[in-house]
């Protein structure tokens, strides 16, 4: 099953898209399988990380954004303005593409882990994400080993 | 088939576990098909690297943590420790889950490759690994093109 | 199916292989499904990136040559030269595995994204990359949600 949304991002940052993943999950009726999420751009990109403390996603964006800033005059693809260059750059270093099991009806998130979009521009444009989820008839469940 | 375990690394750094990953998909009797190997933490995370020699290794974590280090100014997300921020950022810049190809009932790896558990925090925790093998029932080599 | 190719680069950067990929994908005669392309050696990666404008190319090889020197005194695994170390380094921070959507026949791509295999040593060396892909027998297309 294929689904596809669009996200417009209201300025820079993580931007939270777990419930969409999940519900996406749940109307596919998918027992067990595999999901992967997909961006389709180079300008934002797309991380698992915590969802508990906002905090941590306000130091991972200065962190990103300190390493990668604006107007680095190693930068010659510079047309689109001063955040595009720096957007590419952080969208190698992070991903387009995850790829989550699915158990029991729902991804194998762990308790603290959120999906987010990841806007690299500075006024977010409409993004394109595709949910591809996988079913798997014939699991079989191990714990451990 | 889903699989899941546990591996406490002893501490922080890149923890090989190729061989249980290998022992996954030999156990699933998959001749051919997908496997993915999921982390459900935020603050450790997975690589593919050199597993020949353990310097190559050393030089990646050394690397790795002055590139990211403690006791940054910029971080506010510092109450669980000086070593918690970092491995947030960590994370992000390597892999929480990867896909490998399986073929003739073993995993596609390289030579030289190496799946690794990369430990982010300076204590090791308990840390939960989700193994997803799809068999591939209709498989069709082609060798170049 | 999975395919298998070898590309030598002419020197390091990033070189698209994204027709090799589309036609596997066509040769397939998947019409839904997901593709995995994965790369078999720790000294050279994949990315998805922009594929227009060559100079936002030069400058993301710039800059992680930047970020990334030769003969950083902290590498002690220099014995296969100055350009075997940052190039491991350069292939955690990308990717070995990328994973992709198929929708009516064609990889879900985004306009300007192409795939590339990013060659990290100096001299390109034969690069072995496999191509999987799975049918999706069943798909339901859904737009937007």
């Amino acid at each position: 099953m294929i689904l596809k949304f669009t996200v417009t991002a209201s300025h820079q940052g993580l931007h939270e898209i777990t419930s969409r993943i999940q519900q996406a999950v749940a109307d596919s009726n998918a027992t067990d399988g595999l999901c992967t999420v997909y961006i389709r751009h180079t300008s934002a990109s797309l991380t698992i990380q915590e969802n508990a403390d906002p905090s941590a996603r306000r130091d991972l964006e200065r962190w990103l954004n300190r390493l990668v800033p604006e107007d680095d005059p190693i930068y010659t693809h510079t047309s689109e303005g001063p955040d595009d260059m720096p957007s590419h750059i952080k969208a190698i270093l992070t991903q387009t593409s995850l790829s989550i099991p699915i158990m029991d009806g729902r991804l194998v998130l762990g308790t603290w882990q959120g999906i987010y979009l990841w806007e690299h521009r500075r006024h977010g444009a409409p993004r394109t994400i595709i949910i591809h989820i996988l079913k798997d008839d014939t699991p079989t469940y191990e714990q451990c080993f």
